[in-house]
């Protein structure tokens, strides 16, 4: 069986998904969608597909799978329209911004028993999941205490991060699936602090740059996040993990390993300094599962639940800062 | 000048001061006293000194400074008669477990003008020196956040911790010294989430052996701990420190760095398994300063003042845990 | 301009190619010959091309280009043909076993202005790419001193060995051809060393599993190479190149960058095991090089000359071992 | 028992012998000899011995046992006056530089069953003999091939070129001894390349600076070693053994291992940049383990013969250079 998709927006992480689905040969990109007609010829033009706009591709007969890259407060009304038209919804995180749209959201997906994965693409990640794969073999016994440092290159334009919803629902999320994924219990208590140091323009904008996060599940299992907006060394993505019986870590990737020995000391270059770049097997692996999955192969995992705890993360993390408590997850769903 | 030392207390950590003292050519051990007189005779023998009781140590017209080693609950009346009768001294951590008493302790220093070091050898460590050398540089711009990592190889016996003060006096105590000193700024704010993973007997004490803490101090630098009383593969000693320009670190150590590889993979062994000798440079250095400091170079810092609010640091982690909420440290001094 | 390529051999490495000319914007995979019929199909159903034999390839009209990956018996001869019929070359090493045979092919070569590129994939990893780069800008002085860290997962059927040509013109001709790369300067002198330690039955076949080299340039640049035919660990693929001002290296390459640390060490995942995995991006490069020159960017390099002087390096080196002397390339060619 | 120490030499590595032998407990100086009297004077100041002539210390009923760190043209002859008069001797490498001269003092230690121990700090490094430890404990299996890389911070005068035999037997005969501890079967044939990069002045001095050398034993083991003058990176002391079952290597050392991340990349400082900080452990080991020998425990190794060996192998790397040719050890032993 082939999945014949269409892909809905064809921005910076539109052409990524095109590539995936392209190069997969148990799909096919059927049509794109968006609102610059240029940026869906061009996909267009690369991978041999139609551009349609997204009612056609609602309607059409031809399209299995949708792939969601729309800016993030059209997402919640396309997962409805797209499940209730009995296609299968990729869609890039988040759902939304607000955890009570994402609820109504996930009910019409559960009520119409829609297929909807969310795009944490960390998850996929070939060394973080070799990581995840050592936890369950046993190596390290019990997980204890897991940290995860992600720093980006550099801060965004402070427009984008107006509409971001904060540092903590449009960065941290990553780290918070990542929580979930790496200590395999459900979190429990949330507490966080909070700074401006990068741009004071984000500051203005009533969001911060440089957080750090706990995390608590019920039997006792921590993790701790460090985050900043900032890093002049590239994309700094590293994740730990302590157990009973070890210990498991994954390095910082970069795009060529040599090192050069001068009086000045030992230098090897820099990270990757960009997402996509240090990512690029990740967002092949996450759509292949999609594809697997409706193949019946494994689940379509993240889920929409995936997606609403990670979101409640954040929420609770802006809640702890607000108000300098430890904040309990049963407070927030 | 030959600085002349007396010894009060001869068990573990009371070697390694003497021989830190024996081995500097500026300083000479005179005098050693122990409630056990096998301990004090064993160093006695092995360095040439006299043994003998504390009091006649502290009548005795032949020495300029002590080494304080003896068990906690004595620290703070020792200090205050070895002040008052003009002997310098240096402590091992902690002054005493309750802040009162280690500040009427410091009243009494004050006082007579006394000169008072405290024992955080982990400042003296070559390799945390350099990563504090590097940001005094300015090689990594505005210190914004530091990631300290330590994890002590197994936990001590249940009836040491019960007079330990809890983890977070006993052990985060360290880590919170080293905050202050990567951060070079006051912290301000102290939250802390904290479990019960590696022994149960442990909690039924009234402790915990997994905790981590969050700092931040008023300008917004933060710091984050993991501290673990397990870690299979050695005592794990990191700290990073991330800046607006740049970030420095300081990995672990192990006692040889071969790697061996098979088809297993490679290879490398465990860490030091044993605070002495991980930090034996970072002990003779910190004697070394007290000495040179005694001599008019530099000062004897670690100071009480560091103790005091180190302890007081650990008091806010505490509190932090048993109210759930981000403790000020203006409400602890 | 699009670059139509027919692929001749359709086995292990054709399918490399096949992919990487495929993958390429600026080229189109027209058709694949081979004497297996199953296998030219297998790749013309994947890619979209035709099957063709090697005459129709060479009859036709709409190829510009051809890949040779057929055996190394036949690559001179089919050079010849393609070159006569002014089709680009690219052509896997060695152009042939025979000393005398790559001269009067090279001389065909020459004759009618064709172009031949020889496939010497390492020089396309991005890894030893950078190390050249880095000695290009200088950053290491003079190059003075080279070691290349050669060795394979496990040695290939006796058979194979039969036909190979021997170790240093199967597997060290790839060292002796990155030894000038990374010398810049014709090498004068070879001497080596040999054993057989793997297995008996290479030692029965005439052949040896073990070896070292010594190279030599006129003006004294030098470089030693290491060979074996088993690595637990993986394929084993190091360069580290010594200079006046400094060094530059590259390190082995692992599938996933994790580690792991328990009361045995810390270990990290062994290698690639497997020469088309490790080098999947220096295969893909080395073509596009090839494209990209047909279509007057850059060299058709490494050429057919660059292949006759590995050659001659690996006779050096067979005469050496067989004589117990310095053997000068003066006696070669 | 405690071996009573005379030590001929108070140059810069008769002090590091000094310390040594002064802070064992199972040892203790008694005198010190020097032909610059003040050089004597300090070490008797630092450490509480006399100064005495070397007559003076061989006539001596007080001395167990002498280190000889005096000039190499000294050393033969001082051997066979110590060991006449029944003292043991530990020297510093080489014995002599003359082969035959080697052989004659030999001779006179066996013929007076004297205690010969000679200076090959780099058996008793911790990494390296960790290395060997692995090769005994058998986790790479069969020794099969070694890599030994060797390159000093920076030439030493001309002037002392001239007096230390050549670069092989003064600088790569450290190698030599450590390709046999490491392959453990003796060497059979030798092949060097060598060249004057670094200062033509070593040139003139009829001496190179840039060497390598291939090591083969009967069975096929082998061993290449790069040498050069030059480093700016440090003192760089490598070993790398690769056996049937795997590999094992020991890597360089520094002073501190912090590492600092920016734009430009990952730097760690650079290695120690003096044999007498990279080796102090080792120093303290050879002398411990020649005090332990003279107490029953161990042996004092190596040997003579282990000097006149290495010896060897650096005059038939002088003369492979020469013929340009694979010398077999049979030709020189």
């Amino acid at each position: 069986m082939t999945v014949r998709f269409g892909l809905l927006g064809a921005g910076r992480i539109g052409k990524v998904h095109a590539k995936a689905v392209s190069a997969d040969s148990n799909a096919t990109l059927v049509a794109v969608a968006d609102a610059m007609p240029a940026a869906a010829k061009s996909i267009a033009d690369l991978y041999g597909c139609e551009v349609r706009s997204i009612e056609a591709i609602l309607a059409a007969k031809d399209i299995d799978a949708v792939v969601i890259c729309t800016p993030t407060d059209t997402h919640a009304d396309l997962i409805e329209k797209f499940v209730k038209a009995g296609i299968a919804v990729f869609c890039e995180k988040p759902i939304d911004l607000s955890l009570a749209r994402v609820k109504s959201c996930l009910e019409v997906v559960r009520k119409h028993k829609g297929t909807l994965m969310v795009g944490f693409n960390r998850r996929f990640d070939p060394h973080f999941r070799a990581v995840r794969a050592e936890i369950d073999k046993g190596t390290i016994g019990d997980v204890e205490m897991a940290v995860i440092t992600s720093r980006d290159p550099g801060a965004p334009p402070v427009d984008y991060i107006k509409r971001s919803g904060g540092i903590f629902r449009d960065m941290t999320i990553h780290d918070f699936d990542m929580a979930r994924f790496l200590l395999g219990e459900e979190i429990s208590e949330v507490v966080a602090t909070a700074a401006v140091l990068v741009d004071p323009a984000i500051g203005a904008a009533g969001d911060f740059d440089s957080v750090q996060v706990l995390l608590k599940t019920k039997s006792g299992k921590q993790a701790m996040i460090s985050n900043s907006r900032r890093a002049t060394y590239g994309y700094d993505q590293r994740i730990e993990v302590h157990g009973s019986k070890g210990a498991v870590s994954a390095e910082n990737q970069r795009p060529v390993s040599i090192e050069v020995a001068t009086g000045a000391g030992y230098t090897r270059p820099p990270l990757h300094d960009f997402f996509m770049t240090r990512y690029t097997e990740a967002y092949a692996a996450e759509i292949a599962q999609f594809i697997a999955a409706l193949g019946g192969k494994g689940k379509a995992e993240p889920s929409g639940e995936d997606g609403l705890i990670a979101l409640a993360l954040a929420d609770a993390a802006v809640l702890s800062v607000k108000e300098g408590r430890v904040v309990k997850m049963s407070e927030m769903i």
